[in-house]
């Protein structure tokens, strides 16, 4: 089985279109297309194009597009994860990449009280995520930030959305995975391995967020935040 | 928030139990643990043991059990998984991780038609396995063995059991996540990124295995190992 591949390109609503370096490598050295190769791009805003190589070059491949696509596999359920980032760098790389497959349309990297990495490297995540992007041919390109606690609060108070926090607590029974979504939004907030502190706690209930578990086990923060996707996604099986 | 640990031995049925030299290692060096305290145990078959540090020492640490507590977090729905293994080890290993911490009683390693890994380093995966059992106070470690796929049929062919095998085909609609299962045992079977081959899929259907999405995004292999048991736990939350 031939494994087509997306290209990445953030603007696709120009009749030709120059593919980053390493696009172009990929494109041209990589899997060796050639000019008249038909060739499908996005640009992780839910745009699908189909697209035809002009100049193969490996540095510069120029595409005329043909044909582009609005609102490709857009979810009727959005999902944004604010999650604490974990010491390790790979954990949150592998989170990144899982969701970005499993989808994710949000993910913020919340610096909680209990936080093991106050720095994030943002610009490598946006590279696994496209990376990821590419390779499972998903058109959505979740938003990536770092925010404090506090500060995603704020941020948040007015949208419209389903909010939980998941946190281990032996009088918190809601499991998220029983949960029916009201609205088109889940915000979903997953701590530190040392967990949210009583003051993050206490601030997110006061801002409406419902307390849950995920699952019966103490997961790692990168694995509850697969399990969070997980759960969205088989809540947007009519997509 | 102090996160206790279980430490690992085989064999908790005898009043005294010597820790392998890792796992002494782990308890007297790393966590610093002295004569007199107190620690929890798994055997990794649904046994939980509180015993006591009788001699702290960091090469062959001696616990005196003092209670054993039998069917600790078994699972009412058992998950059988046989995953095609990765070309790139770190996935799989992943994938291992993941599958403990989130639920899964037997992982078969599947060498299929189109597998691009013809062998798999159990010795490793069971060391993950255990890492994974022991952070995240799990008591049940999957039994794990490589099979071919031809005799992982053969193998399966007399177990009462609900079965399953995901693969992507346009005319494929039916939803891992939408079913109910009707036996106390899900069989899922994930193909390699070249998919299982129509040999294998025809072998599959004649077996009673029926064929299902697994959400409506490309998975990679490991990635849909994950979301698969991410599926069941969410069909087991009331163990």
């Amino acid at each position: 089985m031939i494994f087509n591949q997306y290209f990445y390109h953030p603007d696709l609503l120009n009749p030709l279109v120059t593919l980053s370096a390493e696009e172009s490598e990929h494109c041209c050295r990589a899997l060796r297309h050639r000019e008249g190769d038909e060739v499908l791009l996005t640009d992780g805003r839910g745009r699908e194009a189909a697209a035809v190589v002009v100049t193969a070059n490996p540095k510069a491949c120029v595409l005329e597009i043909r044909e582009v696509r609005e609102d490709v596999g857009t979810r009727p359920l959005q999902l944004h994860v604010a999650i604490a980032p974990t010491k390790n760098a790979d954990r949150i790389e592998w989170f990144v990449e899982k969701g970005v497959e499993i989808g994710v349309e949000a993910i913020t990297f919340l610096i909680c009280d209990h936080s093991e990495r106050p720095r994030v490297n943002l610009e490598r995540l946006r590279r696994v995520a496209v990376s990821a992007l590419k390779q499972c041919q998903t058109t959505w390109l979740p938003t990536m930030e770092v925010c404090s606690f506090q500060d995603f609060m704020e941020q948040q108070r007015e949208w419209v959305a389903d909010r939980y926090i998941a946190w281990c607590d032996d009088h918190n029974q809601r499991q998220f995975a029983a949960e029916r979504f009201s609205t088109d939004r889940v915000i979903l907030l997953i701590g530190p391995e040392g967990d949210f502190s009583e003051k993050e706690i206490a601030a997110a209930r006061n801002a409406g967020y419902k307390e849950v578990k995920l699952g019966n086990r103490r997961l790692r923060t990168e694995t509850a935040g697969v399990y969070g996707c997980t759960v969205v996604a088989t809540k947007t099986l009519n997509t």
